[in-house]
């Protein structure tokens, strides 16, 4: 009878198409809601018009409209700028699951795994059984092509059901129109209007035009012709290598030695590393790299782990920057403070990786509720399932007690008026699934993300202690400097004898040098003012650091600064005593909120002596 | 320029393998960790041989052994008495993505993609290098068959090492090894042991034997020697059936006329509801299936809502059941009561589900800490990404103060000493990604879990404030049954007159038929005693409920019940005043622990005048 069965059972193994597994299963896509079925739509289409755009070096000018046509019925149009796809590309770009160019390519970009867009090509014919209409055009004098298609998801390729020339008044661009099942939602944090006005700030130079079903429109203006620098393309990094990798790598490549296999097909590895890495392994560099055993593979991923590799280069990432990191939380709140991190890159299994963090405060925000949480993934907004995300879990496992907030038994997120922002920008990002909206749980990256976090953490704590001290030095300054006269005088009054020079005994009550930045903004700029004021009774020398954003326009500075590095101007002064000095400057190019906290350090000076600026743990200059 | 792009870029857009796809993305299968990578392999093996066996009707006997023979280097051997794999589709079923024979199958099964054990061999290749062996044998007088494999995944295609015919001392079944990079952890929620702890206690026809590294051997016995009925195979249930699934289906169904298609390829109709759905859609009866255009297909879905059709077959699907349900929870901890629900069958797309859950309450648990959640989908517990999951989320949803348990702003998971265990049965579970950890939030499921919740958290607190009221009840009659005799006499010898019958006064003072069950545990039964006695002024007719668990052995029961029903006793009691009735009976079947709380209900009677029991709200006899 066992018999019978095995055979029985053969009859029924058979292949599976993955269109056909997604069809099924198209929740993994992220069409699992009626309303987010039209965000995931309009962001895969969105995703790559950005990563077409970037690649061919064109400044993106997209448009999204869409329009209620029946009972849950949408008409969603995506059209952009972008280079444009050839003619024959174009039914399987549309209508081929797992086909794209950026799967091969370690480089950061938005899409990677070619199941995006035609997963909405799918969920459209599944749900309302309309073919998606493309329109493409690859130069001004060049035709534009129209193609209505489908899926045959039990062969995973695309079916024409149309194919034409058409004039298109473009010169260049696609257009995507196709008819989903939805529901379009307007609440705050998880909508298509909310998705591209993220998409829209971290993007700035991208312009994105939005019609929504009702009719309004809005401009997401371009706030910078400069288009971020284009991540370039990377070799796989020795650290975190798989043994299965190597071997796979070892198998198919075209080098004929070990040493040349090593320096060619991988990233910071040159001539000397590689020679230490054969020596290392027992292995002769001469070796034929096809013929690599398993064990000599495995002295080899040994040998990568002892010998000192270079970190590896970040140009294969394209970070946020501390300026957009502020402006994302800004556009949650009004917040006292904004304490922003970023990692140095690290790899995880052989991807590079960097982690950029920020952490906003008080403010208007409530006190009684759990902080909010906005997680970017190369540069995308991930609004869903927030829960089972690496970065929420990194918070969850910092006991945030220590920084000041309410936290049941120390982990989980924490209450208070605070918001987080993490960027985690990878040549692969490691989604839990293909609808990219949670980073897998990856311990690299949990760390990297922790680590951050906590360093926005500690400046937060920091921050409000200092306005906390400040503020109470300054109530005392005041007090000495408006009632010791008074004192001194009616004294002197009552005594019959001149009035005292009290400036050594308010020294002696203060003791200190006192430091006070402040900044406001107008006309464009933010206009900075730092004051020393010794009021001790010896004269001090010491170094004055300000801490500015990295690549800002830097104007008037008086006086002229000791030392100068991207992010950090440096001052040695010198003051006698009751002596004073005064820096001003502006910085440019920043938008109101950008800069909000007047960050200043000092060295060379005994800590107790000064208040209003923190020690410099050095480093850069 | 724009036009060299877009060839530049066609040059590079090419098709993915998805076994590459998954290379690359092995999180997504659940291999993100060490220590979880061990527990996916395991899974994955286990889930197999189960499915297998109950295809087969055998009697499951699992063999598992995980043994650390390297640094980080684990070997996993997993072996059964299944029906075995015929020679030819060996090396297919583990050495090629997306091949099974449960895809195209509607019918509760663990396995459905066949992902799973191909993936767990392709984490082996790719973090150790080597091989996946297969041993397989269909029969008693046929060869085993040895195959060494490993997954080109460039193709997608099993390679083949080594394969021969080897001696193999077992009649029928199929052994597994692989070496994959891991951690063996023992730490008590996510480890291998609880995995297969939790699973062979809701299997209780398996049998497990479990080797960890340390030579510790566990044998999880058989329980039960009846297999679980094999749910039935049934086709797509109209009701949300989508436009795309109803327009292929017409167009690859071998009817001929659209009648026989809507009976044929639809569950649950019939003719006269066939007729039906074809005269509201306005649809000729005989008109060709395939010839059916979109708009038809749109009436045809409209009329699949209008006409009443019949909720889907259950048999499809296997539930847990009462029993099994409070040996879940009854395993985490030591409760004052468990309270189970289970819905009745309903349908997301097409696909029939079924949702049942339990909640305990009290006992040993702590106060202070947040519910713990047991989750399970088609008889699979779920370890993982617990924060993402639909059933999660649906508890977060309940505002579970209204029952009696602490929860931050009437949303999350409730703070108290209480457990919550909830299975999800369906023809299809819509994991959230590969790994099938977490079930997506899909509206009815979510819904249906809910429910089911709310029905457990209003017994839950029905019974906490039954036995509240219970226990001042009897206190109160304790109080009455010493003290007013006391009075009564000593008020008659003081007066000096004969003591007078209190009966009636007491019966004034309580005014109540009071109902007390009990229940003990020995000799392989539970004893059940039901006391009923009246303290009114008159007699009282009404009747007595007890609800028992399903499908259990009921003996000895005095006085015989006037009515039977599965899960249900009634029986028709008459009391005069100060009457008592007495009811006993056993129920065998149970072990210790399973039923913990004595359910009876009364109707006929006035609610005010019964104590001890709830009002039967009808339904059952």
């Amino acid at each position: 009878m066992a018999l019978t069965i095995a055979e029985e059972l053969a009859e029924k193994q058979k292949e599976i198409s993955i269109a056909e597994f997604f069809e099924r299963n198209r929740h993994i896509l992220g069409f699992d809601t009626l309303s987010r079925a039209l965000v995931t739509s309009v962001k895969e289409a969105v995703d790559n018009s950005l990563d077409a755009c970037e690649e061919a070096n064109i400044i993106p000018d997209i448009y999204i409209e869409i329009d209620k046509i029946g009972k849950d019925e949408y008409r969603i149009i995506a059209e952009d700028n972008g280079p444009g796809i050839v003619k024959r590309q174009i039914p399987k770009v549309f209508g081929q699951l797992l086909y794209g160019s950026r799967f091969h390519t370690l480089r950061q970009s938005r899409g990677q795994q070619g199941i995006g867009i035609s997963g909405v090509v799918m969920y459209s014919q599944l749900t309302t059984g309309r073919p998606a209409k493309i329109l493409s055009k690859i130069g001004p004098n060049e035709p534009a092509h129209l193609y209505n298609l489908i899926i045959d998801t039990k062969r995973n390729r695309p079916e024409i059901l149309r194919e034409e020339m058409v004039p298109w008044d473009k010169d260049v661009g696609t257009r995507l129109e196709v008819v989903v099942k939805g529901k379009y939602a307007r609440e705050k944090r998880q909508s298509v209007l909310e998705y591209l006005k993220s998409t829209a700030m971290i993007n700035p130079h991208a312009q994105i035009i939005f019609r929504e079903p009702n009719g309004t429109t809005t401009e997401f203006e371009r706030v910078s012709d400069k288009m971020p620098q284009l991540p370039t393309e990377i070799k796989p990094h020795p650290e975190g290598c798989e043994m299965g990798t190597v071997l796979k790598m070892a198998k198919e490549t075209e080098s004929l030695k070990l040493l040349s296999f090593l320096i060619n097909e991988f990233s910071r590895i040159g001539t000397r590393t590689a020679k230490e890495i054969c020596s290392k392994a027992f292995l002769d560099e001469d070796q034929r790299p096809q013929d690599i055993s398993r064990g000599q593979a495995k002295r080899l991923l040994q040998s990568f782990q002892s010998v000192k590799i270079m970190a590896p280069p970040t140009d294969c990432l394209s970070p946020l920057g501390e300026v957009l990191i502020k402006r994302g939380i800004k556009k949650e709140i009004i917040a006292d403070m904004v304490a922003t991190a970023t990692r140095p890159a690290s790899v995880y299994s052989g991807n590079p990786f960097q982690v950029e963090a920020g952490i906003a405060y008080g403010g208007d925000l409530p006190k009684e509720q759990v902080g909010k949480l906005t997680r970017f993934a190369n540069r995308v907004p991930l609004l869903y399932q927030q829960g089972d995300c690496a970065i929420t879990k990194a918070i969850g496992s910092i006991d945030w007690r220590r920084y000041g907030l309410e936290q049941r038994g120390g982990e989980g997120l924490p209450v208070g008026p605070v918001v987080f922002l993490v960027h985690v920008a990878s040549t692969n990002v490691p989604y839990t699934s293909e609808s990219k909206e949670a980073i897998a749980d990856i311990l690299e990256i949990r760390g990297e993300v922790a680590l951050a976090l906590r360093e926005c953490g500690r400046r937060m704590l920091l921050h409000i202690k200092k306005n906390e001290r400040l503020q109470k030095l300054k109530e005392k300054e005041e007090i000495i400097k408006k009632i010791l006269p008074l004192i001194a005088e009616k004294t002197a009054k009552v005594l019959d004898r001149p009035i005292p020079d009290i400036a050594p005994v308010v020294a002696k009550i203060m003791d200190s040098v006192l430091i006070n930045g402040e900044q406001d903004f107008s006309e464009g700029f933010y206009h900075i003012r730092l004051d020393a004021t010794n009021y001790t009774l010896n004269s001090k020398s010491f170094n004055l650091y300000l801490r500015i954003p990295k690549t800002v326009l830097v104007e008037g500075v008086t006086p002229q600064p000791d030392g100068v590095e991207d992010g950090l101007l440096q001052w040695k002064l010198r003051l006698e005593p009751n002596g004073l000095a005064h820096i001003s400057l502006r910085l440019g190019g920043l938008e109101q909120g950008d800069y909000d906290m007047v960050e200043c350090y000092v060295d060379k000076i005994d800590p107790e002596k000064v208040m209003g600026a923190e020690m410099w743990n050095g480093g850069l200059i």
